[in-house]
């Protein structure tokens, strides 16, 4: 593809922290070309450097500076795709519009993710799901769409479930998380309530991280999903780490497997043909650490460019047959990279335009 | 009693951090009179104050100050009673001796945990297992003994499942920890490794978390203990807090339970008679937290001096019966405070002497 | 003194940071009792505890926790002597009225520390300042008045400079802070910004730490304060710490002073005796560590209370005389036990009713 | 260069963390690769990816994952140049001996910082006392050499006091530090000393910084130095920050300069001809922030790949002409980054063989 010939894209809500990754992500990106920033009325005419906080280690790109924040409205956007980094209140009503009007919105937001035309998409897990965007097209009218990422906590887990999961069933799955900041936005999580402290407790948390994987690993019969009878409990903390969640899982199999036996499996997981090749597939899918004390967030979050699941400390439970620690990059593969990597599947199975 | 009655004691091990909350907590005891600090040999000889580097907010006692550190050799102490912080290597052969010698010792560290004479004391919990150090004077001809108290981790979630099990039966636990730093001793975690991290691995401790509480619930036939049969899993991690242990428990009871019910139980559970008055009595002994993310470390580990369990988030479970979260203070009810606490009850219960 | 007896107070803007800290400092003080709680208006109404997000470890107070909040209005307010932890831009006009209506406001806020009738007081370093609150009822017509306290930052140098002064004549000072995060309120520092980082910026900090201290060591004549000409160069910076203010400082001094000289001078230095006895008077007023890495924050900024400024690191420098390193607590020495201290004053001075 | 023709070197001290810096920096570089990796002799014979504990979030290069460490011994390596990543204690001894058996060391310990034939050199600012190395040949009869690299916190300060310099001169200079704690290695800081802390102390650490800014930026004369005459008084302070070394200078000029004029100098600062083009060359040299609140450690160390200096709050002093807050990469610039720098401009001179 030439530069030229890039596809225009719009970051819905690019002020916030996982708009701001948006930004960073598609900085010279293969195929996408950011054409529009929008953000809330308060920012609306002022230009990108001016209204943002930016909170990233690497530079606001240089093209992203001098941009002006137009309205999250369809009338002002002549794009084809649009990513969502937007509060769930607000997406409801914005991304609907944006669909009714022909874009497809690859969203990180909640709002949609419980309805049972959108799918929420996880490219190496089940990528058939995005054939969802015909019924919304067919049932609500719409000529664009909407397609989910996974909240970030269920991200992870559910890839490395996945891989569980094909091999040898997974039954029910005890999930603790120990959750990064940035996953709260920004300001978000106050530093005198996380500084030497742990919060346990992330509203609303725990329902998605117990929902969603279901849905995500759920059968599709033409249009419509079968949710997995698995069956997750989850409690969720905030911990002071910057990027990057940690989830401890212990997981009951329907056939015995050792942990050697799941190492190998995690390790040979790979990404069906059809999402194996994007610009943002991870690569390797799941890496598993061999240290026992590893995955650690700081030190490996950014496998794979942040894309990649790593999977730790792969041993037998007590109760249940497995125990395993799983990391995954919270704003890259549980939100930006995700909803990027969802767009290019998209794209590749021809459903944009 | 007048202050030259009061008992003298010494601390094994002082220098350490540990050790140094023996010191802290020791101070102005009612009952006791630090007249011993031990240490390694590096550092027999030395005052105090230049032996130790001192990682308490709470200042070293002026009395501690200028005492010369001897070494950990019952025939320079002449106490009836001795506290253990050291290593559990150098703990096995010191302790023995001074067991041997005449001298209790309430133990910190975990070398003599495991065997079936030496109890791991909890008072609130287990007051009766006390009299298992009759079976040790016997067994091992020891004119004195050992009392352990049980790991960091597993003291606050055995005093929480001790008033569930009570109550409903508890017959299997899913266990994570978040924990403090000060439970690694000093210098411990390097700061390269926790700043902007999470560890998901403590050596050897699941072991210890899976274990000791099925010791501690067991029941007591004469002078042996019968395990309980509660199965637990556990998963350890390090997170960037000074103080206080925070575990996230699933629990499947024999009689279901309402979360209401639940609270009532936890809130209503106090010590047995013999343990209920005692200088180091947790007061009260379950704190039960009203707020949706409340027990956090910084805020509610020093409840009640920091011997308090506070629980907090009883919800239910979508695997077993019941979610709830339980702090602990490491440094304090877990280790240095709570073998005071079971000196304490030694000194009632007339053991001593 | 007889609790009933106690001089009833009020509380405005008691749900922050620094409100707190009144709450709980006040919390069974000998000669004060709080009978109201304020609030802006969206918490006018509620109970203390369902309005206020309480950050600190000490639990709130019982009685605090029922407690309404009632608007900062003097038609409310029936008490001599209110505590003000206000934002400064409400307090300008709050504490005027509360001023004119007869009652001694004892503030916490800046909105008048610049005005040439209203002291900024610290009894251990200026008590006869207080004096200033005739001026303004002269001036103002106000039947109460109005004392503040300094800025968190140039409380702790300025006691020390003090004590310097005295003895040698300060000239020139360069003043370098690592600053707390409770000192910039709730929710306040975001902790993305924190975490892993340093912010080498805090809004008008500098400009206060410049000018404050000269007004503070200042000569009163008669009802006016001649500046001192001591001239103060400052860089503020914040960091991870959740409370205590580390301020690095290079001073010049009228007379050379070896830095044993200095050591000797602070440690022997006491408050007047008019501030010498009072309920909060710090003991010592001056702390000098000897270790060569304090103070520091975690381990010495509870020194007497919070209320002592503790002073390490004397040595010479390269360019002036003397280099030191200064902690002070900033809510309580800083901010709310400050302005408690400056209340007591206020009462043994005979200056209320 | 082709890649088989690449300079054979070798790195000294490998396992800790400068040294894992220079293996992460090396991995690839155009002009060196590394066929030796030394250690103590505890770690002698052990495969790196055993013997070291990795703490950079970039992953371990796959080629020294196997290489086998070996001693720091001339008769084993057979290489023209050696990066020394050594305690300063070992360093003194093994430098030496390399130099004598005719390699080139670029040096990151202090040991021959303070001889007067051993430059410590910054390529952007000092490139032409690399000639001591001649005069080291001379004097003490070494074949090879020793180039020195300044102490992390000298570094970027001395970087943009150069380019004050040579615009204004610069007088004097108060200098104080808040440092990352990879400056102390690993384990380095004990996390309990630093979480929710400040350590006002960094041992020998203040010498340096007031004395190594005057060796580079002295005058060369023949082979021998001229101390520069600025006068520099500094305090260090260790902060809870992974990478990346915070200083806050106040600067007196011999001739006044405006906040802007001294902006306009910096950001036109260029390195000498002959190492602004060198592989490690930062691009830009020098980067000022206009933002109020930056730099930031976390935000900009890694600005120009962690070799640029980052300068910004440029505004006047209120005792001397200028206040700048500069931020510089420890591990990189400060150390193993400035180090291969050094090589590099050692290289184009010709230097090497």
């Amino acid at each position: 593809m030439n530069r030229p010939e890039k596809i225009p894209v719009a970051i819905l809500g690019a002020t916030g922290s996982v708009g701001q990754r948006f930004v960073q992500l598609l900085d010279d990106h293969p195929w996408f070309r950011v054409v529009a920033l929008t953000s809330s009325e308060r920012s609306v005419g002022k230009l990108y450097r001016d209204a943002c906080h930016w909170v990233l280690s690497e530079p606001m790109p240089a093209w992203a500076r001098d941009m002006q924040l137009i309205p999250s409205d369809p009338a002002g956007l002549d794009v084809p795709l649009a990513f969502s980094a937007m509060p769930s209140r607000q997406a409801r009503e914005v991304e609907a519009s944006l669909a009714a009007a022909g874009i497809l919105v690859c969203s990180n937001a909640s709002a949609f993710r419980r309805e049972s035309d959108v799918p929420i998409v996880l490219p190496e897990v089940n990528p058939d799901h995005i054939l969802l965007v015909k019924e919304q097209r067919r049932r609500r009218g719409w000529r664009g769409g909407i397609v989910t990422n996974a909240n970030c906590t269920s991200t992870g887990m559910t890839v490395a479930l996945k891989a569980l999961d094909d091999a040898f069933g997974v039954k029910r799955v005890f999930a603790v998380s120990l959750q990064a900041l940035s996953g709260a936005g920004y300001p978000g999580v106050a530093s005198l309530d996380i500084v030497d402290n742990v919060i346990p407790y992330i509203a609303d948390e725990e329902e998605k991280v117990e929902w969603e994987p279901r849905k995500i690993l759920g059968r599709r019969d033409g249009e419509s999903i079968h949710l997995s009878e698995m069956v997750i409990s989850a409690h969720t903390n905030r911990v002071a780490v910057i990027d990057g969640h940690t989830v401890c899982l212990s997981i009951e199999l329907e056939r015995r497997a050792a942990p050697g036996e799941a190492v190998e499996v995690l390790r040979g997981f790979n990404a069906p043909l059809e999402s194996r090749d994007l610009p943002s597939s991870p690569r390797p899918v799941i890496q598993v650490s061999e240290e026992a004390d590893r995955p650690q967030p700081r030190l490996d979050c950014m496998a794979g460019g942040g894309m990649t699941t790593v999977v730790g400390r792969v041993r037998s439970d007590e109760i249940f047959d497995l125990r395993i620690v799983v990391l995954s990059h919270n704003t890259i593969r549980g939100a930006a990279g995700g909803s990027i990597y969802n767009a290019e599947l998209l794209v590749r199975s021809g459903m944009l335009g």
